[in-house]
């Protein structure tokens, strides 16, 4: 559940970006199809890489994990 | 860094608690060597390992990171 609430919660806040999947993906230097699964909900992602996505939504983890459960 | 101010952030947490490192990693399942990595900076832990330690705490994900950068 917490992968998928996480997935939701960056994809809502990359939309917002105006950036595709693959640019923003592009953008933090992280493969674009492993990007597009951690936004499904497939993957366990790692601290490091939810703060690397963080910085590239430019939101602290506070705001990325709000509301989050 | 990350990694190491997450470890702060829980072992701040969880001293609270007045459990030891070893009693809280029992209580929420948790290799004890694992869990003391963890709040040394030395593991890249993932979501779900966070979300265990979180609720192990009885916080949010959003306290849990709080001003945490």
């Amino acid at each position: 559940m917490i992968l998928q609430n996480f997935g939701t919660a960056i994809r809502q806040l990359r939309e917002k970006t105006g950036l595709s999947q693959e640019k923003f993906a592009l953008s933090i230097d992280m493969d674009r199809t492993y990007y597009a699964s951690v936004e499904n909900g497939k993957r366990n992602i790692s601290l490091k890489n939810i703060k690397k996505i963080a910085d590239g939504l430019g939101v602290s983890l506070e705001t990325l994990f709000q509301n989050l459960k």
